[in-house]
């Protein structure tokens, strides 16, 4: 997507064909800074430190991290490592364990002089899998703004979102963001409501940055805020991104998504969740079951910005002695959920309505 | 309460019996520093700038701010004009226009001769009440506290609060936090968990800062996680304070609460909320019509805290260029409630049960 000018996606290859570069997320909003990313470590420490992050994202760039470990490399020794290490980088997005698990299933079978050239190009099939899944996402989505647009009579389409599911988070599109991107470019008014998204700020940081890079209106505001602009009648619907679908329809997103659909459903006002299959888990029933990730304790003690001088920097936000917890993703129950919007249509948050979606899948 | 070994209020009359010193809670909870407030102009400066902040403690230092009103001139007109200074001040907590209503009833019929000394003995009486009313409402609230204790075989009370309802936010106890001060000090096991509260993080600087003072256990999290604690079963209870309930039982808190008696309900944990008899607004039957705040967008835009430097700062959160808003509060309304803690007991969220706490008010 545009940032002014220039477009731009989260990650593509060097002109040398097998550097990764990435955009180092951590230093958005004030800084736009590419990374390098030459061995499997790089790409562990850009998932782990999330200088990548977003489901999609995270999965493509496990992806090129094999390709990345083929490079140091090509025996079976060398495979399971680099896999168990991109592995244990963050527990809660599937499509981690998606991206490695086919990686791994094209690779094995290749002999060892094949996986440099074949994990290349799996890794490139799956970079342009998620661009295509991302567009079909909203294609299916603006549909929805666009039938909200028509009983709005010229006023904008207000549609919250929470974190950041957008290009930044996939390679392009977005999952969230999709529909939201198409609707603009298609000339329908909309106006986010962007959730800031403690403790890391995605929202303000980068759901802002995103929308303002492509002109697309939009306000930030404190996460404490959705519920009360809902009961004002300034929402008009709620769509956010998922790290890990269960089979069920229980979707597990970023810390505090849970509250917003519980806002949403008290004010009737439509709950989208918007994802590629490489979030379903189809191993997991029940959302109950997905690993929530533990983060570091910092990240609530401290927020980060730019300062005064114009310097990233960062300031304790908590009274000294004070212990904290930090929770990083929440599971909102499929009966909060309107509807999944996925790259082959939306449908209901079941294990039914999923499987008449992806009927491959049906035991 | 305690900090550490002192005895501290939130609000005092120095020795010269006319200056009126408080704490002020926008540089704590890194720096401890006392403010003296000598003019009305003083008085209306703290409250509007939060260095006292909390319905209550609002209330007593408008009352107070009247009394330094009538240091300068003790006539009709300095009387109105100080009523309409402090009365601007702010516009959601009804304990400011409570006291004012107050002090005025009492200040008005007095020769002009008479005022200053019935200023300062009329806000020493709201003063005492409001120790007192804070003292009774954790009386009744201990029971609460205590009757969930005695199912959890030793184990801490979890309770969780929203915000700063404690002593900083009156005079001494606090609302939401003196059932919690009256068990710890009775020795029942509890712990509390603390939102943060952005914008202002009043619970990650104020509330945490109090507890920890008089050492009670608590742990900080960022608002978006209170749900999911809940999710867990790692909530037994919630207690906030409020800044203005309506005759009809809505309550008016600081944003989000809303969002945290949605997630108790959904989870079916009970959702209390401790205020005194100044809170209730007799004149609005619903929260709808309470006025809602909308604050500086700056208190969005940067979030305060302390610097490595260990000096105070502020970082921008913000992607430069984005559209911020912020309001103040939201209105939970009557049916998330569980029960309303007052002074004289604790009722249903309904006009019928506050009236018969509040016989005096029926019409």
């Amino acid at each position: 997507m545009r940032v002014g000018k220039e477009e731009f996606r989260s990650l593509w290859i060097a002109d040398n064909g097998l550097t990764v570069e990435i955009i180092d997320q951590t230093r958005l909003p004030y800084e736009f800074m590419v990374l390098s990313l030459e061995t499997v470590e790089h790409a562990a420490h850009a998932i782990s430190s999330m200088q990548v992050r977003g489901a999609p994202l995270i999965g493509i760039t496990a992806a090129y991290g094999l390709a990345l470990a083929m490079r140091a490399g090509t025996d079976d020794e060398t495979l399971d490592a680099a896999i168990a290490t991109l592995r244990a980088t963050r527990p809660t997005a599937s499509n981690l364990a998606w991206a490695l698990d086919e990686m791994y299933r094209v690779l094995k079978p290749q002999p060892e002089r094949m996986r440099l050239r074949m994990a290349y190009r799996r890794a490139g099939e799956l970079y342009d899998d998620d661009i295509d899944t991302c567009e079909k996402i909203g294609a299916h989505g603006v549909e929805v703004i666009r039938s909200m647009a028509e009983n709005k009579d010229g006023a904008p389409v207000n549609i919250l979102t929470h974190c950041n599911a957008g290009w930044l988070a996939a390679i392009d599109w977005g999952t969230a963001l999709s529909p939201i991107y198409q609707a603009f470019d298609e000339g329908i008014p909309v106006h986010v409501w962007v959730d800031e998204t403690r403790p890391r700020n995605q929202g303000a940081s980068l759901t802002a940055w995103e929308l303002g890079g492509h002109g697309v209106p939009h306000t930030v505001i404190v996460d404490n805020a959705g519920g009360y602009l809902m009961q004002q009648g300034l929402v008009d619907l709620c769509i956010v991104g998922t790290d890990r679908v269960s089979a069920g329809g229980d979707v597990c997103n970023k810390i505090g998504t849970y509250l917003k659909a519980l806002a949403a459903h008290d004010n009737n006002i439509p709950f989208f969740v918007a994802l590629p299959h490489s979030t379903i888990d189809w191993e997991i029933e029940s959302g109950d079951d997905i690993p929530i990730e533990k983060r570091d304790d910092d990240e609530v003690l401290y927020v980060h910005g730019q300062t005064d001088a114009g310097v990233p920097g960062r300031v304790a936000v908590v009274a000294p002695g004070s212990q904290v917890v930090n929770p990083a993703f929440d599971v909102t129950p499929r009966h909060l959920v309107t509807g999944l919007i996925t790259e082959r249509g939306i449908c209901g948050a079941s294990n039914e309505d999923l499987l008449k979606l992806y009927p491959e899948h049906v035991a």
